[in-house]
């Protein structure tokens, strides 16, 4: 095996109430904070978090400024004139994330576009971000993207119809918070969405060419917590137990694909939210039981393992039976999540298919970690499974 | 379950002649380095370890200089001393520790020295470093401490005959290279004593009163690891795929320590360490089986839980019998692995014991760990256990 890299948040705080407590994490962070730019979003006013979070802080004699005017996947514009309206103009000794994959990924970015002199697109790509940012915290409320450990963020481009990644260390926060309380109040079909997006994060990290020892413990760690928790979650959005073991399941998630890299199926996703507007989560659980199915046949054995993680009783099957097991309960799960199926609610049709083919093909980054390789034809059978 | 905290080292690279790679490694962690001091000891010269490194530094045009002043288990005026002959008086860019835990804590302690305007004994105890030091790289060469990826570092007091630790998280490297190819010429009783050193913080950890879901994976994955390759690594000591496991699984040991804390085998140690020299993993392989034994009828359901992952089979056992047939595996494990049994070859007499339970009860933040309370009366029956 050749060298392999993990990367990570190096403190992380975790349980209950948790944000409640943020006060004594901030001493022990050794963070000196005065004055902090709280980034959010309506959903989460509404929810109660944010005045959770800044009565916590203002407990502490913390002066706290908020901002709510991120879009879910936000575009470059939107972030630029975020960072113009906050950050840009003012000094904060910390800028505080609470949200989904759309806020954290939002205030990495303004961390570094506050401390290094140039403008977003300049940073889109591997490393081009050179000085350390604002320290942030990160406090996830979906159980998704893992964006909370990940030195990654994604950012809309619509006139190219794409999303494209910013990868950096600077991104790292200071401190992440997980905080279960935080989630139960998210909607059904956002719980469903997240939360298979991050069974698709450990699974495609686990059949991952890069996979390896550490992404792999990660990896059938996030498929055993999730998959023994997402009905529950989604069906008893109050239930703290499985609200909490998915927090920790898309952690999971997010240092299983920086260890190893996410595949095909996020780069089939990257189109349908880059040009249609599908929601992350949304169009990785569309995709995920197609192109493992597709996948199969190129990595019986591995998909095998994951049936014991997954709790699927596959004794006495061969590989090829126990993988198809596996696949077949992804299918169940997107049943029972109530997961969209058909790509034409979205304005997808038949002509445009071929068109998203080449986009996904062209987000070779990701497709190189696929471990069977995509065709165009292979991508627009997929795309068509889709549209029913 | 309340709160639980977890840190770690944010940047880990793995893999066989990861070491040799180093230049480029350095590239991507962002350290601007151009002299370097590499901390060692002379066993590392001998195997070769240090030309290697030196090598790769060079080939990078870093100008390096090196010491092997450190002493096993060093004191506090052995550090004190290596400090003043070296960064003291000089300026580098990062210190780099190849070597053991007494290596890897050394260079912790020397990068904070140079950057806090105190002295060590003003560092003994928790959060008392108040400012980040000299970036660090850590590279272990035992698979045993887990001190590449902890926020401890331990001292040795003679005259107060004990050990005592830093707790900050500026100990935290920079980079943790983890190569197997150095850990080959392990000497056979270091790789048994440094390798049990290791199990013993994933199942103190496991059985901790501080335990929680995150130090669980790390504890399990770790005890899966080292069970299935320590007797490999020992008889085989040039079985390079046995040697990665065994390092992998000593790093997850230190994160599932950092997170749940060591017990009543590692506060039995010290007062071994401290007055009797013995080596800090044969001080704790000597008692793990003893103090498991002791610990069992409170964590049955525990202690079984880890058959699984060990390879023993115990299908149809209660949770009384699996629990017992963990501890006879240990003990087991302890006799092909030769390690010592009689306290008496290192000088402890019947005498000497009633002072050492009271030494051992003495260290609280450890004992407080134990998921059972261990009396003076406990500790003087398990030491007694060890003088044949
Ligand atoms: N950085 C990474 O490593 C990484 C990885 C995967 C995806 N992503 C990116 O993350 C984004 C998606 O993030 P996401 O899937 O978490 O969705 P999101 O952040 O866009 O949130 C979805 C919606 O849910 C709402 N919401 C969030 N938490 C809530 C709560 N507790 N209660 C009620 N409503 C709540 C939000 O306001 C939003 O309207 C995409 O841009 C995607 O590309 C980043
Ligand atoms: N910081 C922490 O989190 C932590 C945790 C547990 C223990 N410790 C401390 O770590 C120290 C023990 O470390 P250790 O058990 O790794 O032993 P060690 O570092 O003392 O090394 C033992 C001996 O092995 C030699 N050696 C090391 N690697 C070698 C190699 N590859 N080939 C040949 N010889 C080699 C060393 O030179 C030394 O003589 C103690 O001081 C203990 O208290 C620290
Ligand atoms: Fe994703
Ligand atoms: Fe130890």
């Amino acid at each position: 095996m050749s060298n392999y890299r993990f990367q990570t948040a190096d403190h992380i705080i975790a349980g209950r109430h948790s944000v409640a407590n943020i006060g004594e994490h901030l001493a022990l962070v050794g963070l000196p904070i005065q004055k902090a730019l709280i980034v959010t979003q309506p959903a989460l006013v509404q929810t109660g978090a944010v005045a959770s979070l800044e009565a916590a802080l203002k407990d502490r004699g913390i002066a706290v400024d908020q901002t709510t005017n991120v879009e879910p996947e936000p575009t470059l514009e939107n972030i630029e004139q975020v960072f113009a309206d906050t950050v840009g103009a003012q000094d904060y000794d910390v800028l505080i994330g609470l949200g989904g994959g759309s806020i954290l990924d939002t205030t990495k970015l303004l961390s570094v576009l506050k401390t290094n002199n140039k403008g977003l697109e300049a940073m889109l790509g591997t490393d081009l971000v050179e000085h350390a940012g604002v320290p942030t915290i990160l406090i996830p409320t979906t159980s998704g993207t893992g964006a909370e450990v990940t030195p990654n963020a994604i950012v809309t481009l619509p006139e190219k119809e794409l999303k494209i990644g910013v990868v950096s260390r600077h991104l790292l926060p200071s401190l992440v918070i997980l905080d279960p309380v935080l989630t139960t109040g998210l909607p059904k079909p956002i719980t469903a969405a997240t939360g298979m997006d991050a069974f698709t994060h450990a699974l495609e990290s686990y059949i991952s060419t890069k996979a390896n020892p550490i992404s792999d413990m990660f990896a059938l760690e996030a498929i055993r917590l999730i998959s023994a928790n997402i009905v529950q979650a989604y069906q008893q959005g109050d239930d703290l137990d499985a609200r909490e073991k998915m927090l920790v399941g898309a952690m999971y998630g997010g240092m299983a694909l920086t260890a190893a890299g996410t595949a095909a199926v996020h780069a089939m996703a990257y189109p349908l939210g880059g040009k249609y507007k599908i929601a992350h989560g949304v169009a990785n659980s569309m995709l995920l039981p197609h192109v493992t199915q597709f996948n199969l046949d190129a990595i019986q054995e591995r998909l095998a393992s994951v049936a014991g993680p997954m709790g699927i009783d596959v004794a006495g099957l061969s590989d090829g039976d126990a993988a198809q097991a596996v696949v077949d309960k992804i299918k169940e799960l997107t049943k029972t999540l109530e997961i969209p199926q058909d790509l034409a609610e979205y304005g997808v049709d038949k002509d445009s298919i071929e068109e998203m083919a080449v986009a996904a093909l062209d987000v070779k980054r990701l497709m190189d970690n696929n471990p069977k390789t995509v065709t165009k034809n292979d991508a627009i059978a997929i795309y068509s499974k889709l549209l029913v």
